[in-house]
């Protein structure tokens, strides 16, 4: 078992430990980070478990609150460069984004996020609506696969209508903002609390 | 299968069908709330998903961006009335607790929240820390069970020691302001995003 010098660097940002002592652990958890990381918390030469707290990328992190203060976001839109970041124009982006998922709703970021067994489940609905309605056989794929673009674009942010001016996705919006700023822009998360929601 | 008034009454409220179709979708899915209300959309009676929308309690959404909008809290707390949900005191002590989050960091509200893989880890971290330090079988379940007492300190919000006063926890804060409105108080959920943080 080699470890590289990548493994043991990870493992001693993690844990404040000596360079040997995380070569020792890596090579006995056979390069198990989580594994290394909680041998040396038992040996004693991590005092506690330290988070990944260093910073991948750059952005912002925002929150828009509705007037009335029982529908609330919290969002986190990355940039390239700090530069990009510090921009009132990345700031509004960010903003209405928020507001835009406050607004609208949303449950995923975009359509690569929307769990198989979910897609599934809309699939089984539409083809069955259609049963019902008596459609030919050889159109059903073509109209299901219509409603279902339908369906991403009520639950993934980015193919919804954007809620200001409806002849423009919120993709669309956004692919705008990165072109203008010349870097990229991705919608990493967000997340909307409603009073007494689940 | 006899099917409830109120079972039907949830059923309409998700779906907006009739009642007797509603009736007939329960009693053919043995009751089971979810079955129905795809059998309904199947049906076409049902034309989307509804969203469980209605309040279950009073109380405020609020967020909270510390300086440089690298660090974003979005928190809900519940109380009882919206008489008290509207007063100026207990508007502060929803940012205080946005505030202490965005702060300390925490995983989970209390401590039942917790998951018992977790806390096993932690278990097992902390008595084979005191293997190595020789201490006397007797006492070591007391001495994990302190262990345990401050990693629950560290990762429970309401356990925490509150940082604009450490001389009370985060839970006292909570329960004064519960006896001086006469209101049970409840943080039901809160979420923090760090810019390039998992």
């Amino acid at each position: 078992m080699t470890v590289t010098a990548e493994q043991v660097r990870r493992l001693r940002e993690q844990t404040g430990a000596g360079m040997m002592e995380c070569k020792k652990a890596l090579v006995e958890s056979s390069g198990d980070l989580d594994k290394a990381v909680d041998a040396l918390r038992k040996a004693g030469a991590a005092k506690a478990e330290k988070r990944g707290d260093r910073t991948a990328s750059e952005g912002l992190v925002d929150a828009y609150i509705h007037p009335g203060s029982r529908v609330g976001v919290l969002i986190e839109v990355n940039c390239e460069t700090d530069f990009v970041a510090r921009t009132p124009e990345f700031a509004d982006l960010v903003r209405n984004l928020a507001m835009q998922v406050a607004a609208a709703g949303a449950d995923y970021v975009r359509r690569e996020e929307v769990p198989a067994e979910r897609v599934a489940r809309e699939r089984d609905i539409f083809a069955a609506q259609l049963q019902t309605q008596g459609k030919p056989a050889a159109i059903l794929d073509k109209i299901v696969s219509g409603k279902l673009d339908k369906f991403y674009a009520e639950v993934c942010l980015l193919e919804q209508p954007y809620v200001r001016d409806d002849k423009q996705t919120v993709g669309d919006l956004v692919t705008a903002a990165a072109s203008k700023t010349g870097e990229n822009i991705v919608v990493r998360r967000f997340i909307r609390f409603r009073l007494g929601q689940e």
